[in-house]
């Protein structure tokens, strides 16, 4: 069975990880976001490819949702002495990654050959691919300073900043990394993970093809939204400065076209009949995972629900 | 009294600490080889500037000669789990140099401005120059592996391939970098320090201005090469391979059409007539700098020895 997942950062680290867990019974493939990719001190820096390779490989700090465990920040501290800045938090081990990476993207390799390497070196067993090897940016339109780039708005400024729209600048031009379009074309079931709608998921959706792809084959999305609060990140917060209530509700109706399935947490039983109303199938289960097990609990969930809902669809297409 | 010395790495450092160790009493410059400059990892490296501003801020690793004290390597640990180049040393305090540096030039900062704020935060009282904020390359032509880049040459051959030539990459269209014409203009000492001929100073001595300044006021050099051999380093080796026999004798052969004087080694007494006869005056000396003490003795010798090259010309032109 190959499954594909659609991640940004933490949530979809996590979920792509309980996946991993089920593995060899499944083949799987993570698409990840690279919109919020930039440049910091000269090094490319790819704050989702990494926490979903750290987490796959297990060397991701659980405490923190970014960079590597036992990490030490020695030349985070010294850049500070000579006066740099130290709002991106550059750990030592995990600023290996960023050097490196930019090294071979400067010898001319593409991002997706330079993941492959390091989830080898790393032991990772899954297909992790950028969503793109073609630069994509994501850019915030804030109400306080205008057009900022993705990390400024989520780093810089901690998500302070009310949003009024998003950009993928690049988009248009970018092409899917090669076997992202295979990868989604070949899925028996496509997740699309609990990141934030907004700036994970949709730069993944706005490439040629991606949309059209999942759209033809329809996907299973787990709510990032428990009870109108995100467990990281400021989708809810970005859902309310849009003038949309945020709840599961209304990421099940950002993603309807895509939709089979749906995934909420049993928080939002209450719900439930306003998203099956919508023609979607809901499975209602524990959404958070606090450790490996829970992680690979909600995989095998899915992948149960998916098989439910294939059951389903052949009964009545036959 | 303005002293301007010109350096490249460890030897031309220590003097340089020597002389600075005589503030306030006198006013140091120090115009540093930017020469073996290269790009790693996309991090601009400057091992001359680094290593001079190390030792004059007391951060000099006195062990290896490059690179800061008491520093770790878990970035590079962890560079070569993923199979990334490891022949070039990069600790962890060292690192936070290059990746501040690389900001700032990345922001447009001329090189000599980056070295400024450094030296601020480093407290460092000396006016530190690099010898031009242009782009100069060391190449060097090699038996072995035709023309190859300094640090090639120097780390991942380790000095190895017999040279055959020289030449600096960009020094006829490069500037001396600001300060540095002025600071030969106004010195009463300009002391070329016992470090590599061939490519520590030469680098410095190739650019627009800097030859005939000092040929219009005359310096003193120091030999890095004592009965044949340096102390660190290929200088001898590469006169060796270019046919000529290595001694201090050679040195200020070397540097003849700029010496008022030539400061060598006690060990090598008996050239000093040799020298003395080529029209230089010799100082003979303890050169050889293994702590802070012997540095600032060997720069109070020198300043000596200069008040009497002076009073002896003035003697004679008057």
């Amino acid at each position: 069975m190959n499954v594909t997942v659609l991640a940004g950062g933490v949530g979809g680290a996590k979920l792509a990880h309980g996946f991993a867990l089920c593995q060899p019974e499944i083949r799987l493939t993570v698409i990840v976001n690279t919109g919020d990719d930039f440049d910091h001190f000269g090094l490319r820096i790819c704050p989702d490819l990494d926490t979903v390779c750290y987490t796959l490989a297990g060397l991701a700090n659980p405490q923190t949702g970014w960079g590597r465990k036992e990490d030490t920040f020695e030349v985070l501290q010294c850049v500070a002495e000579l006066g740099g800045p130290t709002w991106f938090k550059l750990g030592d081990k995990d600023l290996a990654t960023h050097l490196e990476r930019t090294r071979l993207l400067k010898e001319g390799q593409p991002l997706s050959r330079v993941v492959k390497t390091f989830c080898e070196r790393w032991g990772i067993e899954a297909q992790v691919l950028p969503m793109s090897d073609d630069p994509v940016r994501t850019m915030v339109h804030t109400q306080e300073y205008g057009w900022i780039g993705f990390q400024d708005y989520f780093v810089r400024y901690g998500c302070q900043p009310a949003v009024k729209d998003f950009a993928f600048e690049g988009c248009e031009r970018a092409s899917p990394a090669p076997g992202v379009i295979e990868a989604l074309e070949a899925s028996d079931l496509i997740v699309i993970a609990p990141s934030n709608p907004w700036v994970s998921v949709q730069p993944i959706l706005s490439l040629k093809g991606v949309s059209s792809t999942i759209h033809s084959k329809k996907a299973i999305a787990v709510s990032p939204i428990i009870q109108g609060r995100t467990v990281k990140g400021p989708a809810a917060k970005m859902y309310r400065e849009l003038g949309i209530e945020p709840s599961a509700l209304a990421v099940a109706r950002h993603y309807q076209p895509f939709l089979w399935g749906f995934v909420m947490d049993e928080l939002d039983r209450g719900l439930e009949s306003s998203v099956r109303s919508s023609g979607i199938m809901v499975l209602i289960t524990q959404t958070m995972m606090h450790n490996e097990q829970e992680r690979l609990t909600l995989a095998k969930k899915i992948l149960t629900f998916s098989k439910e809902i294939y059951q389903n669809r052949e009964r009545r297409e036959f």
